[in-house]
C-alpha cells in the first residue's frame, strides 16, 4: 500500500486537447467545466485550497478561441493515469461525453508517463517481418457473409491466400455461433492458410476475431495461437479497449493484432462532440497495443472525411515515445477502382481492406486477387 | 464442438427498434442497410439464397414512417447473441454505430433467449431488503472531491452515514492513484461505514468504485467485500458491459453494483443518432446485471429530457422476463431545492445522488443529512 499521506506530485502533466463549441465566451466556460468535471466533479466551494486546486483540478493550458467553436489545451496530472485504458479513458472524457459540443481531438502523454504503456508487441515493422514484406501496401481479404459454415470460409481463406493476399481476417460478425463455431472455423481457416502458404512459399497471416467476456476472449486467442492463427481482430469497443491491451501484452498469446472500430461510430458520428477520429481510431488503438487499426475510409458512406484519413495515419505513424509505428487499415467495400486513390494517399504503409465484391470477380476468386495484388504493386511504384 | 452441419434455426428473432432519420424513402433505405450492415454486412450479390438471406440477415418487422424520421422494428435470430455483452452489442449497433441518423431506440428479446441472461442478482427488492427500508426513495451520498485523503474521505462516509443516508458511494474519479490507494480508501470507508451503522443501528451500505483491468477489477471487488463495503461503483463505459456482467454473476463477489454513465454519453449526445437513454441506461445496465443506474437527471445541464427520464425509470422497472426490476438513480449536483420534484417524478422507486454542495451546509453535514432525509420522508408520502 502507497504511503498516502507523504506523497508528492511529480508536477509531470498530460495533455488533451477538446474542440469546444460556441461563442468564445461559451467555449472558455466550457472549458473550465471539462476542468473540474474530468477530475475532481464537484461544486467549486467544496475544493480545498492546496494540493487539490493546484495540482489535480485540470487545467487551461492552451486556447485558441475561433468563430463556431475553439480550441482548448487542458492538462491534468499523470498521477490521475492508472496505467490502464479504463482510468485513461475516464480523465480523457467520462463526464464530458455527456455534454454536447465538447469533442477530444487529442492526446499527449509524457514519455516518462507512457512507461505504463508498451502499446503494439510488432507494430508496422514487426507485421511486416512476419510476412516478409519489407514495403508496399498490404492486402486483406475477409472471410463473410456471416453463415457461411466453417469448411466454405475455410475455402475463402484458402483462396485468398493463393490468390496472393498478404492476411485473411475473419468478418467481425463471427463470434462463436451455432452454425459457425469458433473453434471449428479458426482451426479450418488457419490450416486452410498454412495449405495455401506451403503452395506459394509466402506467409498470409489468418486472423481470428476473438470476442465474447474477458476470460473467453483469452481462451479463445489462446486456441487460436495454438491452431495457427496469425493474428486476432480485436473489437475495443464491444470489449473495452483494456481488453485489446490485455490481449496485446499477454506473453502467452503473442499475436499482432488488427483492431476494429464496432460500436465505436457514436464517438464520431458528430461534428462537435464525440472524439477525433484520429483519437479514436489512431491514438487509442495504438496506446492500447493494436499494431493495426481498422477505419471506415472517406467517401464510403461513413461520417469521416479525407482529413481525417490522413489525421488517423499521422497518429498510427508519428514519433510517440517508445510506441511502435503501427498500420492504418482502410476499409470501405473497396475494389480495383479505389487502389490507386489509397496507394497515393497513404503511400507505401496501409493496409487495404479488398471489398468482398471481389468473391464474384468473373476471373474466379483466385486469379482475382492475383490481378488485385498486381494492381497494387503497380500503383504502389 | 457444436454440430455446424446439422444447424437447425429455431426460428426466434429478438427485435431492435431503430430511430431513421430523413426522408420515409431515405428511412426504408437505411432499414435495409442496417438489416445488412448488423448482420452479414456484405454486398448483395455475394450473399447466397437459403439461410443466410431467409434467417440471418436482419428483417424488417414494423416501419412506422413520420416526417423527419421513422421508426424501424428489426428483427435478427436470437442464434447471433452469445449470451455475452460483446456480440449483443455488436448485432445491436456494432457497424450502424458508424453511420449518422440511426438511433437505437429498443432492445427486445425473447423470453427463451432471456435465459442466458440471469441479470440483477439483487434488483431493487433486494437492496431494498438489504436495508431494510421496504418502502420510500433511497438518498446515496458520494465521496469527493477526489484528492482528499482516505482518513478525510473515510470521515465523510462516517457522517454521510451517521446523518442517515442510505448509501454512500465513491466518486467514480476514485480509482487507485497515489495520493488515495484503492486498499487504505476501501478499508477506511466501509470500517467508518460500518461504525455508523453501529450507532445509528442502520444499514448504510458503502459502494465502492472498481476499475481498472478485468482481473484487477475483480480483484478490487473481492477486496472491497472483504472490507466489508456493501456493494460496488462499476462503469461500464469505460470496462466494457461484460466487465458489468462478471462482477454481477460472480459468485465470490455477490454484492449489488451501481453502475455509472461515464464515457456513455457519446450515444445521446445527439438526438438521431447513438441511443437512447432508455437503452443505454436502462434495458443494457439492467440486462448486464446492474441493480442500480446512475444516469444523469433531465434540468441539470445534460442532454436528457423529462420524457428520457421517465422512459429510463421505466426501463428499469417494467416486467422483462425473470429479470428483476432495479432502480433509476437520479444525479446531477441536486439538493434540497429538488426532492418534491424527484419524489413526485419517480414515485418511491428512486435512488437519488444527493449533491455534494450538502458538505457545505450551515447546519453541519451530519445535520444536513438529517434534514434532507427528512425533506424526502415528507415528499414521499
Amino acid at each position: 500500500m502507497a504511503d498516502a499521506a507523504s506523497f508528492q506530485f511529480s508536477g509531470q502533466r498530460f495533455t488533451v486537447e477538446y474542440r469546444l463549441s460556441g461563442t468564445e465566451a461559451e467555449a472558455r466556460t466550457k472549458a473550465a467545466l471539462v476542468c473540474n468535471d474530468q477530475t475532481v466533479e464537484a461544486p467549486d466551494k467544496i475544493i480545498p485550497t492546496g494540493m487539490i486546486r493546484e495540482q489535480i483540478l485540470g487545467r487551461v493550458e492552451r486556447f485558441t478561441a475561433a468563430t463556431a467553436s475553439s480550441l482548448a489545451t487542458l492538462s491534468y496530472p499523470v498521477e490521475l493515469l492508472g496505467g490502464d485504458c479504463a482510468q485513461l479513458l475516464h480523465v480523457l472524457f467520462g463526464i464530458s461525453s455527456l455534454r454536447p459540443g465538447i469533442r477530444v481531438e487529442r492526446l499527449e502523454i509524457p514519455e516518462a508517463a507512457l512507461r505504463d504503456w508498451p502499446g503494439p508487441r510488432f507494430g508496422r515493422n514487426g507485421l511486416r517481418d512476419l510476412m516478409d514484406i519489407p514495403v508496399r501496401p498490404l492486402v486483406c481479404g475477409v472471410l463473410k457473409p456471416l453463415g457461411l459454415p466453417p469448411a466454405a470460409l475455410a475455402d475463402l481463406a484458402y483462396q485468398f491466400a493463393l490468390g496472393g493476399l498478404d492476411l485473411v481476417k475473419d468478418d467481425q460478425g463471427l463470434a462463436d455461433q451455432p452454425f459457425g463455431p469458433f473453434e471449428e472455423r479458426v482451426a479450418r481457416c488457419a490450416e486452410a492458410v498454412a495449405k495455401a502458404n506451403r503452395e506459394t512459399g509466402r506467409r498470409c497471416l489468418y486472423l481470428a476475431h476473438v470476442t465474447g467476456r474477458w476470460e473467453t476472449m483469452k481462451q479463445r486467442a489462446l486456441y487460436a495461437k495454438r491452431a495457427g492463427a496469425g493474428g486476432l481482430l480485436v473489437c475495443p469497443g464491444l470489449a473495452g479497449f483494456d481488453a485489446l491491451r490485455d490481449l496485446a501484452m499477454d506473453d502467452a498469446v503473442t499475436l499482432p493484432i488488427l483492431s476494429h472500430p464496432a460500436l465505436l461510430g457514436s464517438f464520431i458520428t458528430q461534428p462537435d462532440s464525440g472524439m477525433a477520429p484520429a483519437c479514436v481510431f489512431g491514438q487509442l488503438p495504438r496506446l492500447a497495443g493494436a499494431d493495426a487499426s481498422l477505419y471506415p475510409i472517406y467517401h464510403a458512406g461513413f461520417p469521416v472525411t479525407r482529413d481525417d484519413c490522413r489525421a488517423i495515419a499521422k497518429a498510427c505513424g508519428e514519433a510517440w515515445g517508445g510506441l511502435k509505428p503501427i498500420f492504418p487499415t482502410a476499409a470501405g467495400r473497396m475494389g480495383f477502382e479505389r487502389v490507386l486513390e489509397m496507394c497515393e494517399f497513404y503511400g507505401q504503409d496501409l493496409l487495404f481492406i479488398v471489398g468482398s465484391s471481389i468473391q464474384q470477380h468473373r476471373a474466379g476468386l483466385v486469379k482475382a486477387c492475383r490481378l488485385f495484388m498486381d494492381e497494387v504493386a503497380r500503383s504502389a511504384q
